[in-house]
Formats: structure tokens, sequence, C-alpha cells
């Protein structure tokens, strides 16, 4: 039966897109923070749009389950199959085609394994912007970013994937195929079924091709390295950057003391850029593609403002291309410095940008008390209201028991989340780690009329099984 | 049993809420166009989300159907009841409310009945812009205006009603309340349903309060009438502004010459700027908050090199807001003149930006050779692809005889809009005017996936019957 089944399927992608052997398997089957351990009975890497259409309906009329993968660079389990060894993985890394790009029309349509770094070269090679930007993004494949509705360091003006989405090409559970490659601005001709797929973890169907949404791409770009005069400086300086710079504050990421001197400590190349020590920092850049858009001065100006009202108390604007590139590295090295630090319990958490500040101090509060010597380091995304509140290990402590307080450490954090109308997965998806952290905390309306939804396109239960609800 | 469920009704809603005399009834069941002439059981205006969940849960028990209606500004019949009178319309009007502005996290929380212009103006009170506007922005509420996804003339730069939603209260089709009411940037927990409330028309629950996306209010605002070289140099000229200053085209809008001639002939105080005449204009305006934003010299040298490359051969910039007033009334007198002009024929439809020309030439081409003498006034939101297709009736023809010929230039007309990829329903939505247009246009697997939809949210098909699908 099984032998059958895989034969029907290397019939359908050929002997190059059906792998089956351990080690040849080995790749698809780890995850970076090798939390999840999954089996599988194939990795199926079809070459088109037909091929995964023909292998969902050989798998719906065997009642197999499918995962499907891009460039497995999720931090959720959500690409990792179940223990059991009876899903396969649908791997789309060999659909790699740019199908068009119109820089008239800013689009690029695009099939679902193309790297996201690929697409920023192509649309930067033809004058355009796609401005979707994380750290995985040199092996992150678009129908991952858009599976997971993905975010970084952009989305204060750009928008999360969901936002950069025009056109979706869907497989359905029952194996066929939606064409809604729209390159519209507007269509207001039904449910938008576009925005379902987007950000339900492949449960809902596999995403094949996209079509995405380009801007002018920017010609100034300045970026600075503020101390700030307090936390609560931060919504203040932001605030007042939006509106001094016509809204194009591209970045506006938090970063600790201490973040900055692990970075120091553990990374290549990272040095403090300041003179004197400060509790809170913000990494902020601006770009424009406006041929006199001078931002220098308009940051300039902004920074004495806010230094006069204290909201800043120290800062440098990098002078040329390495220098911001430094200061880059000091917020790109933290998850590595944390890594060199030890044990490392992360959340990954979103709050109404005002209440950022109130839910540091409390969460902060609330996990020293649990744990003491615990050492929380909250950077990121400050201008989106997401927070990575991650937490290092007392120093000295035993990594693997630490590490034993995780779900202890999560409930004590999404507590104080959910109480100020806050999200427990604010970029990073649900997959499999925070399915039950989901099922406990979200309303139970909501994920009724999710399981409505799943049952209404997944009937059978056969996409991405266990996943999300 | 009508007694007995009005009752109970008036019970919930207090007499004031309860409207059952056909000419209490009238100004509700009119709509602007005067196309759908339906009947009620009653108008219920609530004034509450719990009085709407239990006028929900009792029309539910009884099996009556639901018109939900806002402003009553829809265009397509979408708030219009059918014909037996058997309907009730739930109006929100009532429920006007202000819940929050947060400035800093730049969010307001509204009830579905607050009118998009006190919407407006409660944002630029606290010095933020809510960027939705569009001509009937004084009566159309907001709940309507996300029911419908609204789009208007500032989505080139801020999007659709359905991007400046972050949150929304819905009330299910059996009365529960889904508080969706979420100020967060990032929420990465799920599917996202919210968007697809957004542009359901009704159909899946009733919207009662929004959580709505706020931007920098705008302090510098430069407004130029281009006449163009050509039709084609639209797209140049827009691809050139984007670039030139740095994304601050909020406004780009094409106006043909009879659209002109006729806004002049038939609108108070309605001039042409320019010397000469033209074949075809754009309105285009920048805005930005930036202090030191300086658009007017941006915007000096993007026509001057447009001028060198013939795009643009002549131009006026507005010189103050009243002179900003005057061009705007160019382009917002063109409805009103087309009805002084006899019978007009819409369309509402977007094609991809870069196939605007084309689409523009065939379409007038096909409708010409159906009817000679017809006369196309093709309009609209050409930064956004959305061009509204409206043809004025021969000159001296028979209004009702032309009118008669709205299904057979609609069909002309879609099919070529489709035939490239294009909407036949841009922003105005479906409704009952274009219902059997989508069932004709729509892929069955579309139709199929909606129905699905609907069916898991709506089961009984009681909420706004008769409407999309």
């Amino acid at each position: 039966m099984t032998q059958d089944i895989l034969a029907r399927i290397a019939a359908v992608v050929g002997p190059q897109g059906l792998l089956t052997g351990a080690s040849e398997m080995a790749p698809y089957l780890e995850e970076q923070r090798g939390l999840f351990h999954g089996k599988a009975l194939a990795v199926v890497r079809p070459g088109s749009t037909e091929e995964v259409a023909a292998v969902v309906r050989l798998c719906a009329e065997q009642g197999i389950g499918i995962v499907p993968q891009g460039g497995n660079t999720g931090l959720c389990g959500g690409a990792s199959p179940d223990t059991t060894g009876s899903e396969i993985i649908l791997n789309v890394s060999r659909m790699n085609k740019i199908r068009a790009i119109d820089p008239v029309n800013f689009t690029m349509t695009v099939e679902a394994g193309v790297i996201l770094q690929t697409v920023q070269d192509t649309a930067s090679d033809a004058d355009c912007l796609y401005p979707l930007s994380f750290g995985a993004e040199g092996s992150a494949q678009i129908g991952g970013t858009i599976a997971t509705n993905a975010g970084g360091a952009g989305v204060l003006r750009y928008g999360n994937a969901r936002d950069l989405v025009m056109g979706l090409e869907v497989v359905l559970p029952d194996g066929r195929i939606w064409d809604g490659l729209r390159t519209l601005r507007k269509d207001n001709t039904g449910y938008d079924l576009k925005h379902l797929f987007i950000g339900s973890e492949g449960s809902l169907g596999i995403i094949t091709a996209a079509v995405l949404k380009l801007f002018p791409k920017p010609t100034d770009i300045q970026t600075a390295f503020c101390a700030l005069g307090s936390l609560d400086a931060a919504l203040a300086l932001l605030s007042r950057a939006r509106a001094a710079t016509g809204d194009s504050v591209t970045t506006f990421e938090l970063i600790p003391r201490i973040g900055l001197e692990i970075a120091v400590k553990h990374v290549h190349g990272v040095t403090d850029p300041l003179a004197e020590r400060h509790d809170w920092y913000v990494l902020m850049e601006l770009s424009s593609s406006r041929a006199d858009a001078n931002l220098q001065e308009s940051l300039e100006t902004l920074l004495g403002d806010a230094m006069e009202e204290g909201e800043v108390v120290d800062a440098v604007i990098a002078s040329s291309s390495e220098r911001q590139q430094a200061l880059w590295r000091i917020r790109e090295g933290i998850p590595e410095a944390q890594k060199r630090e030890g044990g490392s319990i992360k959340h990954d958490v979103s709050v109404p940008i005002s209440a950022v500040p109130e839910f540091i101090r409390q969460a902060s509060l609330a996990v020293e008390a649990a744990i003491p010597g615990i050492r929380p380091v909250p950077f990121g995304h400050v201008g989106d209201g997401n927070i990575h509140f991650n937490l290092s290990q007392p120093i000295g402590a035993d990594k693997q028991a630490y590490i034993g307080e995780w779900a202890r450490m999560n409930r004590i954090v999404h507590d104080i989340v959910v109480g100020i109308q806050g999200s427990i997965s604010a970029e990073h998806g649900i997959g499999q780690l925070k399915k039950n952290e989901l099922a406990h905390y979200k309303a139970p309306l909501e994920l009724d009329l999710m399981k409505r939804i799943k049952a209404a396109f997944d009937p059978r239960g056969l996409m991405n099984p266990g996943k999300i609800v």
C-alpha cells in the first residue's frame, strides 16, 4: 500500500522529486531550534503547481496527511510532521521561478519556493523595493513567509507579509487549484479568500505562487542609534519621528543595555557606539525614494528636538553604509549572543504600542520574582508593539533545568500579555509550539469559528494536521 | 405572530428603536439611485451591541432575515431588503460613539454608526489622519465602509477600508458577540477572522464597532492639475511621481476632456484652469506630515521633468487651499454633471494599473460600436487601476430606452475587464446590483468556497439574504 502510493507519487514528480531515505529526508525533518523531531513517509518536491495538485489528490484519495514546507525556517514547528511517520512533507523548493515583474503596476509574480532574498534582489534590479525583511531571509521561501504572515523589521512602514500580497495561487485540500493571482489594488467581489490562506500555516491549502506588492526603491537611508532618556521615551520618540519625517520611519527597534552588552561580548565586530552606559536604546532607520529627501537633516533636527525634551540623551548617526551595517549588527547580534549566554526562554508577543513600557516593566518583575537572577532581554519591533521578550538564564544556572521552566515562564508572560489585550504570537505563528497556549488563551468563540473554517475547507483534516486548531 | 415578534423587539430596543410605519420607514427603504424598491417588516435601530445581539437572537429564533444598514449610501443595493416585507432592516445609526482614541498607538475605536466625516474630524483634532475619503463621507457610516471595504481617493497611499481596520466587534448570525477589537499591529494567532467580515456586505454578521488605524496628519498638501501628453503618459507620470516624492502621492485621478467639459457646463464654480484644450488630465495631490517636506519644490521639479519627457504638456499647481478646492471640484463634479447629461450607465471596474490605457481604448471602441453616439466618460482612481467607466447617453437619445441597455453594456465592458484579469466591482461591492454578474464571471471554485464560508457562518441564511452569494 505504502509502496504503491509512493510509486504513484514518483510517477507524478519524477525520481528527483521524491525522497524516502533517512539521510536525504533528515534536513527536511530537522528544524533549527531542535524542539520538534518528526518522521515522514516521504519528502515530496513537486516541480509545478499541477504536480502539487496531483500529489494532493493522491493523498486525499489515500487519506494521507500533508505537511507543506518551504525554507523550513519557522520557529514554531509548523513545517514539521508528527512522529507517526504516516505524513508526507510537501516541500515547494523546486518551484522557484519568478513568473513576472511589472514595475509600472509595482507587482511581481513568484512561485512559492523563491527565496525571500531573491525576491528582494529581483525587485531591486527593477528599481523597486520588496520590503519584507528578517534574519532568515537568505533561506526563507516566499510561500512560507505568506503562509505564516511573516513580520520583521519593516512592518512599521510597509506592513506584514499579509499587507504585501495582492494575489495567491493555492492548491486546495481536494487538489483543485485556485487561481487567485490578481494584480489588482481594488477588487470587491465577495469574500476575501486570500486573507484566509495568509497566516493559516498551510492548514487550509498549499500556496504555490503569489503576486507581491512592490514599492519605489529608497535612495536615501539614514540610520541612528539613540540612547533613550527612559523606556517610556521610546513612545514619544516614535511619534515624533513618524510625524517629523512624513512617516519615513522604516525601522524602530528597542535594545536594552543587556542586549548591547552581550552582543558586544559574543558577536564579532559589535561595539558600543556611545561613550556612556545607558539603560535603553533605539535603532532607528529612515528611508525615502524621494530625490531631494534630505533625511539626514530631518534626522538631525528631530534628534535635536528629542534631546531638548529629554527623550534622547545621546545618539550617533551612521555616516556611511558600513557604519549603518555596524549599527544593525548590534540588533541582529542579540539572538546569537543570547544563545552564547546559555538557555533562553522566548516570547514573541505584541501589545498596543502605547502599552509596551508597562508590559516590559510588569513582565520583567514577574519573571524575576519567579526565577531570581533571570535576565530579561526585551528587544525588537517596538514600532509595531512587538517585543521579543526573551529570558536568558541566571548566570551559572543549569541550562536544561532552566529550559524546563519554559512552559511556566510562558504562562506568566502570556497572562500579562493577554491582560493588556496583547497577542501571544505576534509574528512567529502557532504551529505546534503554541497550539496549547492558543487553546488556553483564545476565546472559545474564535476557536469555534476557526474550526468551522477548517471544516469548510479541509473536512478530512489532511492539510498540515495537528497545527493551529 | 408578527405583532408578537415586533413587541419582543420593542422590548429590547425601546419605542424609539423600532419603526414600522410606512412613512417613518421610507428613508431606510429608499436608496439613492432609485434602482431597488424593497419592503420591510420593520426598521430596528438598536442603541448598543447587546441590543443588536438580542435582536439577532430573536430573528434567529423566528427565522427572520436581517438586512444590516448604516448610512444607506451604498451603490449596489446591499442595504436594501427584498420585496416580500418579511425582513427587518437593522440600522446601526444610533450606535455612534467614539469609544477611544490613542494617538500614541495611532488607533481609534468607534461604533459602527459613527459618520465617516466625524471619524476624520476626530482624528484631525488629535493631530492624526484617518485617510478614508469619498464623496458620501458626510453621511456614510464607518460600519458600512468596512462591510463594503470602501475605497475612494486615498487608496493609492493608504489602502482601502480593509487596510485601515485593526480590529472588529461583530454580532454573529446566531447572536453571539465576537470581541475582536484588537489594537495590535501584529497578531499571528490563527485564521484572520477580521478580513472575512470586511467586504462581506453584512452577509456573515453585523459589524458593531471597529478599531481604526490612524496616521500622522499631513501638514504640507500640494495639488496639481496636469494636462497629459497622452493617455499612456498617465502611467509614466504616476511612476515618476511616486519615486520622486518618496511615495507622497495621495491622489492620482484621471479626468477626460469630456469630464472637464460637462463639469464646467453643469457644476457651479467649475472652470477649466488651463488655457488650451487637452484630451486627458490628471488631478494629483501630494501630502506629507514632514515639517520640512517642501513638497511644492518637489512637485515643480517632477512636473518640469515630466514636461521635458512629454508626459505632461501643461499644468497648474494650486497656490492656496481655495485653489486646491477649485481643482477638486472638477473631479467631484463629474458624477453630478453626468446626471445632468441624461442617462448614465456605470461601471466600477479595476484592472492592473499598467493595463488602464489599453482597457479604456478597448472598452470605448466596443461601446461606441454597440451604441453610436454613446459618450464614455472614464475617470477616477488610475493610481489604483480603478476606473469609473461611465457612459453618458448619446445627445438627444431617449433616456429610458438608453438605460434599458444597462445590462448589455455591462456585459460588453465586463467581458473586456475580465479578459485582462480585472475586477467587475473595484470598490462598490456586489449587493443585489451585481449578483448575477458575479455568478456569471466568478470562477465556480471561488463561488464554491464563498458558499462554504457562508454556510459555516450563517447556515440558515438569515444575514442579508440574497446578497453576494
